[in-house]
């Protein structure tokens, strides 16, 4: 059985890595597909897909449970396609699961098994509570595993978000 | 370290294995860039990017040499902005093998270190071959991984490659 | 003389089956072009181009009064190309009926008679408020007619437009 | 019961107009769609979507059988989800009737009922020695509807074929 | 040397005239990049790409100073390598002139010298001022040099920036 | 009067010197369509539409005669729509200079006035015949102006061309 989550990990926290993990635990594969793939240097997303792919393999490659494919996923502005493109890109899926009302959506009229995430924290464990603390210079290395941060630090991101953040 | 190796493993067969597992012995990581990622059902490029995604794992993932990322990438149309775009959807990358004539001056003036790939039996391990046997019935299976075989057989790729060659 | 009209029609209601009837009236064709073709499974736009098509086609054969043309129009995001873009999907058009100051405004600069459209009961038929009633569970049936309620709950669009009004 | 047939009408001919009365006279409704919708001003596509829809429009409507759309298909040249961007254009489909390998092949895998269509003086009654007639000055317009040679001519059809044919 | 500065200018007006004298002054060619290209017929980009080019070299040529182009960027809205769009675009650029954190900091990812642009009247000399002027019928003239107000009013700009604004 | 030439100038060449004087001794403004923009590094575009730009910047500013504009134009890919595509990214257009017949039919349908370009010894002055004597190593230097050789050799332009030549 293989397991399909989607997100846009910008960037990926220790919400993630549970999920991830309790996922990874009760299938044989999890497929991670990286959403808006194609966008990046935002102050909502503000890594590539590459250094995200980047990331998660860092973390999830410790977590030593299951088989994880990071999949980058560009959008395709057609809600109607958007299932095929994703299968397109991805072994197959048994099961999906996420908690977007939309992603929910298209993937049941596809016929696929939905199910919900768990959830963890999720007031803190959030990319935009993580890119909040970054910009105001707040503890946000608690957030996130240490591989992130150190990665994050690596492509100079704390900066890249803040300047991101300024007024011209 | 890591290496760029660009394919597009229409499909995956012997000769890929070994270049990438030659490769993955000298290199932490390696980056296999899934070519034409978005083309699938032609007599050239009968399989999805998922299902090249799907075929590199389950052999790679054997070869128990180095850190493997499976990663699709669309064609962009416009070689002055390739580089960068390969490089959106990577982790960073230290090294590129290929030995096609373009990717290699694309590369080389974009500052990367490129290296010739090594090749075995190029002749019979192709996918053009491997494509003409399935249509004309000959041996095909002995160019590919066991794994492989099984996975175009249970996404019907036999009898996919076969109708793609027939004329209306 | 041929007319055309553009809407998005998120679904087709009485006001809409009035207007095209008006106009029918006084032309041989009337093109009905169905904009945002490309968008579906939003709050918005919650039709893909294709029941749309179905739906207008249900209504307005019933009208008895000339002939339809539904012409899905996928946006282009380029003002300066729209005209023609349209021009290319549809019969000659001689007439343009629309009371969107863009629209109006593009197909006067590309030299077209260019008119306003008739209005009914603005407030109340209007996508908007259907598919806020829908939401609440008020009375929305009675705004459109029996055919398009009728393929609205075939193709479980009450359920879809809840849905997509649910926060994650 | 509602069949789609898809075909490129460059332009529509005697062979058309049978097949699709023939697939009319079975089923409620038809869809037709006008494939590589985008194209026009070439030797092989000279004809707008729009006036393809015209000409066929005109022709159908005479046939006195069924219900007809007419939907322009824009290539999205990605086949893992070229049915569901055909599928999001038009009514739900109950049959798709079609002579090519391609597109049976993609239909099959998505799980419709493919059926071939009939097939009428195949060697004269296609696009390709129409469009070669036009240009020797042979006849042509035996080939196709009295109405589909009178709109080509309206829409200097004839000249447009010659001159793309021409060389620098 | 040549000095790259990007702007929408819609419309040009004489703090653009003052910023682009002055890096002519010191630079051997000056690229002008009109951005957001594909853009116009919105209230905040009200002219076309074509119209854009007209103005400014309507302007820029009078000036006397430098060697100036004028290049049209199309949006690619993929902020990771549009530096390199940009730059297949331009002839070859040493310095970067831009005030925008973005553009700032993309130019700077990809190792080039960035420097501040002079601002002149930042409040009146804005084209967000002169299209509000516009709309309401107060003085917007003096804001821009007087080769740009006579283009402005031969493309009928001022109605086509007030019809922009009205409502349906 | 403001004339219109479009071309790839893969690379300019002494020919499309004598025609751009030709046309520039003749009207006001000449403006100068760059071709297919978005290729390059293909045997037959080797070089970015920037490149071209300067080469032609250098060449034509010589000449002493007219105004000229250097506007790249990216392909669209779709006829219908290929002239007002041109038409928003240029100063607005009195006559076209054209020797396609494509090009010569779709500014004829839109209602411009389209002239014969002049040719001057087309079979050694063509783009072709330059890039098969830069592979093959003949003189290619006296076809093109002095400075085009020039930028060609600083970009490594000669090296570029016969890679790409190469084969796997």
């Amino acid at each position: 059985m293989r397991a399909l989550v989607i997100g846009r990990y910008q960037p990926p926290h220790k919400g993630h890595v549970r999920v991830l993990s309790d996922i990874a635990a009760k299938f044989d594969d999890v497929v991670v597909g990286i959403g808006s793939a194609q966008t990046s240097h935002t102050h909502n997303n503000p890594f590539t897909a590459g250094e995200r792919v980047w990331m998660l393999s860092k973390v999830m490659k410790q977590s030593g449970k299951g088989v994880f494919f990071f999949v980058p996923i560009i959008d395709v502005n057609r809600n109607a396609i958007w299932v095929r493109h994703v299968e397109s890109m991805c072994p197959p899926i048994d099961v999906v699961f996420s908690n977007n009302p939309l992603v929910r959506r298209l993937f049941s009229e596809a016929g696929f098994d939905v199910r919900h995430s768990p959830l963890y924290e999720r007031e803190a464990l959030s990319g935009t509570e993580i890119r909040r603390r970054i910009v105001t210079g707040e503890d946000w290395e608690s957030l996130v595993p240490p591989e992130v941060a150190d990665l994050i630090k690596r492509v100079d991101g704390v900066e890249r978000i803040r300047i991101l953040e300024e007024k011209e």
